[in-house]
């Protein structure tokens, strides 16, 4: 497909729910051209417990879903999606997940080769951080610790509290020991944590976020192509599996308070 | 169908995944002598979340399931699923759930008719506990709340724990203004938390465990059976949507550390 003739690229981004709609805001924030199509996978939410196996199967329906709306590339924005997909190539678009870049940004930073990573069960699981850092750099030394209280904090709301800084301080305090000089943040739940991460680890630790990586990866792969037509306006179809109060509520707090999410609800299985 | 006849009752027991242990270890507890289905919906766990159209789905998909295992009663181990159960005479087997009980026993108890319900955001938007108790008696106070980070701290194992602890304060103190004397666990995750919970609200308040309350009503249904060969070995059949490492886990903690759960991997959809 030659891009230079369109107008805008049609980009396919998916989540078990809310996580990824800091991935979609780190886009659009840097690609704002574009047209989104968002799929939130709230029926089955959330994807941090559940086998590979299981995820494999949500994350090819939740692609095919994306590709009824003839997208042009599919952003996996979900680290336990990412970190079981396989046979990316079977698909006729590009297939972007959000750990290949945060391993590439996490080796550049790295200057005491020690990465930290807190994730969901099943991304700690499958070792997927491990692999993508150890294939880049195979000195490194990659300490994981999964953190399934985050997610219900976050969607608590519970961002800036005392018992946050607790949770947070009794998942990285044995992580602190190592000397980590940078941390990935493996979820796409927790970037709206990072102040309260920040007074535990101290502000000297690089922080790297896998939805700023990944929609400068995107960004990257695009670069040749030209937009004739740039659009100002957001262009964001938003679907859900299931009806969930707070995924409009947390898009409405990114993007513009008084921007209607306005989501449609699809079955998808 | 005539159970004098039959030796043992066939019962299936459904939950999201690994709180409907609890009714199942009431159950078998109460009524060793009987053959129990046992099925854990993890690959969509949990309902606490899902909204009531998607959940009725579930449950009927679920009780599809144990039908075809030809059981004689159906218990509904979790109290977001009973709180949109509806239609249940459609089924060829009595339908049992965690809810209209648990209601008997508050109403039974609170001589200061001052109920407070602690249960998950799905049961608590369903008001499924203020109806149940206000047809049952009208001028009871019904006071919920809704505690989505109960759960997580179950399945992380944080039972005795400060951090639990200050959760705990944090969602039951708001209530202890109102002086309830009686206290509706209605979530079947929340019996594991009962020592913490009693920390925060003192030992005079009057606990509610739906597990408890369904065991019973089930007995009382079938107190006219009598069953000829008394069986004493556990005859358990677990079956679970996705593996899982927790449910095992828990399963072998309630029941007995040498008896190996063997779960069955099923899809449901």
């Amino acid at each position: 497909m030659n891009y230079n003739v369109r107008n805008k690229l049609r980009i396919g981004v998916f989540d078990s729910g809310i996580g990824g709609l800091t991935v979609l805001h780190s886009l659009f924030q840097k690609a704002p051209q574009h047209h989104y199509f968002y799929l939130g996978d709230t029926a089955r939410l959330p994807y941090g417990n559940k086998s590979p196996k299981t995820l494999k199967k949500y994350v090819d329906q939740n692609i095919r879903f994306l590709l009824t709306k003839n997208v042009d590339a599919i952003v996996v924005a979900c680290n336990s999606a990412s970190s079981v997909i396989e046979n990316r190539e079977k698909y006729p678009v590009p297939i972007f997940d959000v750990i290949g870049p945060s391993a590439v940004e996490a080796v550049k930073h790295s200057f005491a080769e020690k990465v930290a990573v807190i994730a969901t069960s099943t991304t700690v699981k499958q070792k997927a951080y491990i692999k993508a850092i150890h294939n880049l750099s195979p000195s490194t030394n990659v300490i994981q610790q999964a953190c399934p209280l985050l997610v219900p904090l976050v969607e608590e709301g519970w961002l800036d509290d005392p018992l946050t800084n607790l949770v947070l301080y009794r998942y990285l305090s044995p992580l602190l020991l190592t000397e980590f000089d940078t941390l990935i943040l493996g979820c796409t739940h927790y970037p709206l944590l990072i102040p309260a991460i920040k007074k535990v680890i101290g502000k000297e630790v690089k922080i790297i976020s896998s939805a700023e990586s990944v929609a400068d990866d995107l960004v990257n792969y695009f670069q040749q192509t030209t937009f004739e037509n740039f659009q100002t306006q957001p262009e964001i179809e938003l679907y859900m599996t299931d009806d969930n109060p707070i995924l409009p509520r947390i898009f409405s707090l990114l993007f513009n308070k008084h921007y209607e999410p306005n989501p449609q609800i699809v079955v998808i299985s």
